[in-house]
C-alpha cells in the first residue's frame, strides 16, 4: 500500500469535508440533514473521481465498490457513519469511512488482487444527538427500525424521522416493514476504524487499538419530573415539592450507586446529558414546577444495565414518595453490548506487528454500527485511532500519520479476510 | 364607604385588565413593556372617567391623585405593581393598585374630608423575573439603580433596561444620577394592599391579615458551572468533569444545610429557580460542560442571608475541588430584610377589628415595594389579602369579597393616618 501516494488524499478529503460542515465552532453535519448530504455528495464526487462506483442503498447510506465486481458474490464490507453531534468534530465517523475509501483507491491503482471485493459504506444517522436514537442507517439495514423510532422528531426541526429519512432517500415503508435491506449471507466480515473517543490511547501512548467489545446502553431521551411551582420566596421547606431539588437528588443517588458499583469491579458509566427546568414558566422566584432530564447508563454488561436500571426506578419511587413529586418516563430504549469477532481481532493484531505499530486490545466505551453487524451474526472487527481531546467536541485532534498508520493495518487484515487463514 | 357600589368597579377593572394581558394561559405583564403599558394606559382611562387626575412620575410609575390637591403638602401614598411574571396570575400587585383607585374614587364620591390627601402609586417593574432585578419601579424613584442595574437585559429581547424604562417614558440620565426623584419627607406613610403568595392564610382561614415585616434576599440570576464535555460513553467517572453532576451535589449540600438551620429555628427559604445544561451543545451522549443557574435565599434576618451565602461559597469551592470543575458568580444582589411600622399595623389592625374581619399578624415571604419604603425611613404597612394557589402563577385565586374586606380595612386606615392619634 502506497502510503505516501494516500497521504495527500486523506488530508484533502478531511479539510474540503471540515470545511464544508463547518458551523463556526466545530463541525455539523445532521443526520438527514444539510450537513450530512453535503459530505455524501462530496463522497460520492471522489469516488467517481478515482473510478469508482457508488449506489444508495434503500436506507439512504452509500456504498463505495470497485467497477466490475459481483453484486450479488460474497465481500467484505468496511465503514463507519458520516454525521456528527452538533458542534462536533471532523473525525468521529469520517475517519472510518475515509480509511475505506482509500483502501478501495489503492486496490483501485494497483489492480491487486485479494481473496474478497472490498465494499465500503458511509451511514448516516448514527449519532444519537438529533433524534435521541443511534444506529439509525444501520438500523434500517438490519430491519430493527420499529415504526415508533421513525416517528421519533428532530431536535430542533421538530420533523419526524420517516421524513427526514424519505428526504434523503429512504425506502421508508421498507424500512417499516420491519425485514433486513440487504443479504446478510453475502457479507462475510464487517470491519470500522474509528477514533477513540476516550482517554486512554494518548495516556498509555499507543497509536492503535484493536477494539475487544462495544459498551451497550439503556436509555431515556426525556424524563419528566413533576413538582409545583409556586412563588420562591413563600413556601416553606416542608410544604414544598420542588421539582428542581428532586432531580439533583436523583442525580446524587446514582452518583452514589454508581460509585459503590465501580468499587465492586462493575463496567459503568452513568450521564444526564441534557438537564433544565421549562423555559416556558421558569424563573428565579419561582420554584420549578417541571425538570427534564435525559438518562443514559452503559456498560459492557447487559446484566448491569438491568440491575443499574432497576436500581433508578427504586431510587425515583422514593423521592417521589418524600419530595411529593412525579417521574414520567418515555420510551425506554436498548442498545445491546456487542462482542467482536475473536479471528478478526487476532489478524488486526497481527497486522498492526507487521507494521511495527504499538498497540493493544481495549474496550469501546462508546457505541458503534459495528455493533450491530456483531450482533446479527457478522465476524466484526474494530481497529481505534489514538485521538486527543476526546469527540463529540471540536477538539478532536487525530494525528495523519497515526490515521495513515490504521489505513494501512486495515488494508493489511482486507487482503486476508477470506484467504486460507482467515 | 360604599363596598356595594365599589365591588362592581373592582370586578370589572380586574376582568378587564386579565383579558387585555392574557397570554393563552395565564397574564403576562412585561416590565417595561407591552403588558405593563397596556395595564397603564387602562388605568389612566379607568382613573380620567371617574374624575381623578394621574400623572407619570419620572421614572415612568403612574401616580393618581384627586383634582385640587396641594402637590407639594403631605400625603399618604398606596399603591403596588402592575408588572407581572411571565404566564403569572391577574391579582399579583395589580390588587394593591386597584384597592388604591377604589379609595380615591370613594373619597371623591362622597366627598369625605380626611387628615392627608391619598396619592395611588402604580407602580412598573416591581418582578425579578424579566431583567434578573426586582423593584426597578420604586427602586428608581429612590435613586436606587446603579448603572450597572440598567444595563440589565431582557429576557426574551435582551434589550437594556435603560432602553425599555426610557420608552416607557422615564428619564433614565436622573436615574442613573442615582438621586430620589421626589420628596421624601412629603410622604406621610406607605401602604400596601397585596395578595399573599403564600399557603397560610388560607390555611389558617384568614380572609386578612397585617404584615410584620418583608424577608430580603440575596441572589445570582446566573451562576455558570464549568466542566469539561467530553463523549458520555468513554470517559471513567474518575476522569470526569461533570457540571451538572456538580450543580446536583451543590443542590443536596444546600438542601442538607437549609434542613439543618431550620432546625435550628432561622428563618430561609432557598430555591435555584433556573437551571439548565446549555443547549447550544448539550446531548444525550454528551457529559455536560456547561450547566447554568440562578440562586436565591430569603430571610427576615440579613444575619443569616450572609451566613447561608458564606456556606454556599464555601461548598462550591469544596465541590470544585472534588469535582474538578469550576463555579463563575455573576454580581451578587442584595434585598434588605424590612420592618413594617408598628403605629401602621397597629392602625390595619384595629381596622379589621372594627369591621369584624378575622385576621393575625404574619411576615411575609416575598418581597414588595414597601421594603423600599420601610428602608428609606418612611413609615410603612402592608395588608395581605387571602388568596387561594399562591401566586406566580396563572391559578392565583382571590375571594372579590376577602379584597373589599381589605379595600374597606385600607380605606378606614387611610382616614385615620395624620389625625390626632396617628
Amino acid at each position: 500500500m502506497n502510503l505516501t501516494e494516500l497521504h495527500p488524499i486523506a488530508e484533502k478529503i478531511f479539510d474540503d469535508v471540515r470545511a464544508l460542515s463547518f458551523d463556526g465552532v466545530g463541525v455539523t453535519r445532521e443526520s438527514y440533514g444539510a450537513g450530512e448530504t453535503a459530505t455524501a455528495d462530496y463522497l460520492r464526487a471522489f469516488a467517481s473521481g478515482h473510478g469508482l462506483e457508488h449506489a444508495d442503498d434503500r436506507a439512504a447510506n452509500v456504498v463505495f465498490r470497485q467497477p466490475g465486481g459481483d453484486a450479488a458474490g460474497p465481500v467484505v464490507w468496511t465503514g463507519s457513519h458520516i454525521d456528527s453531534v452538533p458542534q462536533g468534530g471532523n473525525f468521529d465517523g469520517l475517519a472510518g469511512v475515509v480509511a475505506g475509501l482509500l483502501c478501495l483507491v489503492d486496490r483501485q491503482r494497483s489492480g491487486r488482487a485479494a481473496p474478497l471485493p472490498l465494499e465500503v459504506v458511509a451511514f448516516r444517522g448514527e449519532e444519537s444527538a438529533w433524534f435521541g436514537k443511534a444506529y439509525m442507517g444501520s438500523g434500517a439495514l438490519f430491519g430493527k427500525m420499529t415504526p415508533a423510532d421513525l416517528e421519533l422528531k428532530q431536535r430542533t426541526s421538530g420533523e419526524t424521522l420517516a421524513a427526514c429519512m424519505a428526504r434523503a432517500g429512504a425506502d421508508v415503508d421498507a424500512i417499516r416493514a420491519q425485514q433486513p435491506l440487504f443479504d446478510l449471507k453475502r457479507v462475510k466480515a464487517y470491519l470500522e476504524l474509528h477514533i477513540e473517543q476516550g482517554p486512554v490511547m494518548v495516556a498509555r501512548e499507543l497509536p492503535l487499538a484493536v477494539v475487544s467489545g462495544i459498551r451497550g446502553n439503556v436509555r431515556h431521551n426525556r424524563v419528566l419530573c413533576h413538582g409545583d411551582a409556586q412563588h420562591s420566596g413563600v413556601v416553606p421547606r416542608w410544604l414544598r415539592h420542588d421539582a428542581m431539588f428532586a432531580v439533583a437528588d436523583l442525580i446524587m443517588r446514582i452518583d452514589d450507586h454508581w460509585r459503590v458499583l465501580l468499587e465492586r469491579g462493575t463496567d459503568l458509566v452513568v450521564t444526564t446529558g441534557i438537564v433544565g427546568t421549562d423555559p416556558a414558566e421558569h424563573s428565579i422566584s419561582r420554584i420549578p414546577g417541571l425538570v427534564s432530564f435525559s438518562l443514559e447508563a452503559r456498560s459492557r454488561s447487559r446484566d448491569t444495565l438491568e440491575a443499574f436500571y432497576q436500581l433508578v426506578q427504586a431510587e425515583c419511587s422514593a423521592i417521589a414518595r418524600e419530595r411529593g413529586v412525579r417521574f414520567e418516563f418515555d420510551r425506554r430504549l436498548l442498545s445491546e453490548p456487542a462482542t467482536m469477532d475473536p479471528a478478526i481481532c487476532a489478524m488486526l493484531a497481527l497486522a498492526c506487528a507487521e507494521q511495527g505499530v504499538a498497540h493493544d486490545t481495549i474496550p469501546s466505551g462508546a457505541g458503534h454500527d459495528a455493533s450491530l453487524f456483531a450482533n446479527a451474526g457478522i465476524a466484526s472487527g474494530m481497529l481505534f485511532v489514538r485521538n486527543q481531546n476526546g469527540s463529540h467536541n471540536p477538539h478532536e485532534a487525530m494525528d495523519l500519520d497515526d490515521f495513515m498508520r490504521g489505513v494501512a493495518v486495515m488494508g493489511a487484515a482486507f487482503d486476508r479476510i477470506g484467504g486460507g487463514h482467515g
